[in-house]
């Protein structure tokens, strides 16, 4: 009976693993009995030797971004690292500064999401990565990249994370961030103007023009793609306790690339 | 700073645990070092010695009672314990059967509440409590009831359990099973069809008269108190994952009643 008990509680790593291409490889090995550890039932290894991947999508001034930092902050940088889709901007130097300006940033073409899937397969694969750097007054790709080593918890955040069908098979955990629509602009609002000296005709103009109607497009049918769904992000440590408990539990099983930190 | 690590990897069961008078009063014993266990910053002992009462709301036919179900099956009988809203409608026996027909059991007032708050508050302390069981085909109470012993895990489900504040106040977890109206609507009537001898035109009416106002006025504006949001509940395994990883992080902690099951 103890040992019925000790079974039930013993946490089911690979339940909702994805199954991606590496995922399988590992799997195998795992299989092979090289790492002593045996199969389940789904034919999955009990230990995980491939990251845990986050995705963290909500429309703009939901909340996402704070709740993305405060996960990798409580698993702390060891353990977690933060992936943001902003990042990943295309590079415009090759348009004049008129030019970019007028780019809809909120339209997924915008994002060089190939660069995404394929920096994210390389984390997961152990290898040590270059992060773009956008430089958001140029609108242009920055010359210096960041330096990203593998973690066992990769946490990407982003508007369109859920958006597209490739990446959303890379992530083992889709997260949404809903906040009410009027919440997420006045925030905005704020946000432009005191962090970006921008004027509110112009926030309006954006708002109008492919803020909203981007939302409405890509960043709110997206929800449907989420496991979770967190109401009003930041302030919710409840879920953040929810998504916690879920990675420990993960971590207690995590055989890959920088399960030496852990 | 390997220490450093296993110090954000512990679990803080404690974090968002509702501070009833109940949890107060056993945190405190906690804190006279009578367990041997510590406080944490925030006053909170790092051990848990009031059962983790989960909340599964949601409409009719969300799918909230299959994944309350799941939850309690992936835990196991010693661990879990399932207590439905629907077990505590009020007894109407003193009315007529036409009378008992036409009262409207979707209004939160059809639920005697003050008896789930005292037998949840029971079984907190440790108490073994005589759970109602209702009759749908008779509109009353049985005479029989059903024994309930304290488990380290309470599960309490039904479409107005983020309704009422008081019941809120016991939740240490509030989740809302999010699924379409006309999906909910459809297995609805199925179920009614199938399971319980209705014409379509019973059903119908019955969606008009009261379910769907009802819905409309309590179930849909409880959302709002929800920790975590789950879309199509019973399907959602890695939603199961997350809500199973919070509770086997907080088992962990554990040693209230219930615990020698563990």
């Amino acid at each position: 009976m103890a040992r019925d008990l000790r079974k039930r509680l013993r946490p089911s790593a690979e339940a909702s693993h994805s199954c991606s291409a590496a995922c399988f490889s590992y799997t195998l090995i795992g299989g092979l009995g090289l790492k002593g550890d045996h199969m389940t039932a789904h034919g999955h290894s009990t230990t995980a030797a491939r990251p845990f991947v986050v995705g963290i999508a909500g429309g703009s001034g939901s909340g996402k971004t704070t709740i993305a930092s405060r996960l990798v902050e409580n698993l702390g940088s060891e353990i977690a690292v933060l992936i943001e889709q902003d990042s990943y901007y295309r590079d415009l130097s090759t348009l004049s500064f008129d030019e970019r300006s007028a780019v809809n940033f909120d339209h997924p073409d915008a994002i060089e999401i190939p660069l995404i899937l394929a920096q994210l397969d390389g984390l997961c694969r152990g290898e040590t990565i270059a992060k773009p750097r956008y430089d958001f007054a140029q609108h242009a790709r920055s010359r210096e990249t960041d330096r990203v080593v593998p973690r066992p918890i990769l946490v990407l955040e982003g508007i369109l994370v859920l958006a597209d069908p490739e990446l959303r098979k890379r992530l083992d955990l889709k997260v949404f961030v809903d906040t009410a629509a009027d919440i997420r602009l006045i925030r905005r609002i704020r946000r432009d103007l005191e962090q970006r000296g921008r004027s509110f005709e112009q926030i309006r103009r954006q708002y109008y023009d492919t803020v909203r109607p981007m939302h409405l497009a890509f960043v709110e049918p997206s929800k449907r793609h989420a496991d979770v769904i967190i109401p009003e992000g930041g302030q919710n440590r409840v879920a953040l306790d929810l998504l916690l408990g879920r990675i420990r539990e993960f971590l207690r099983t995590y055989t890959g690339p920088g399960a030496s930190t852990i």
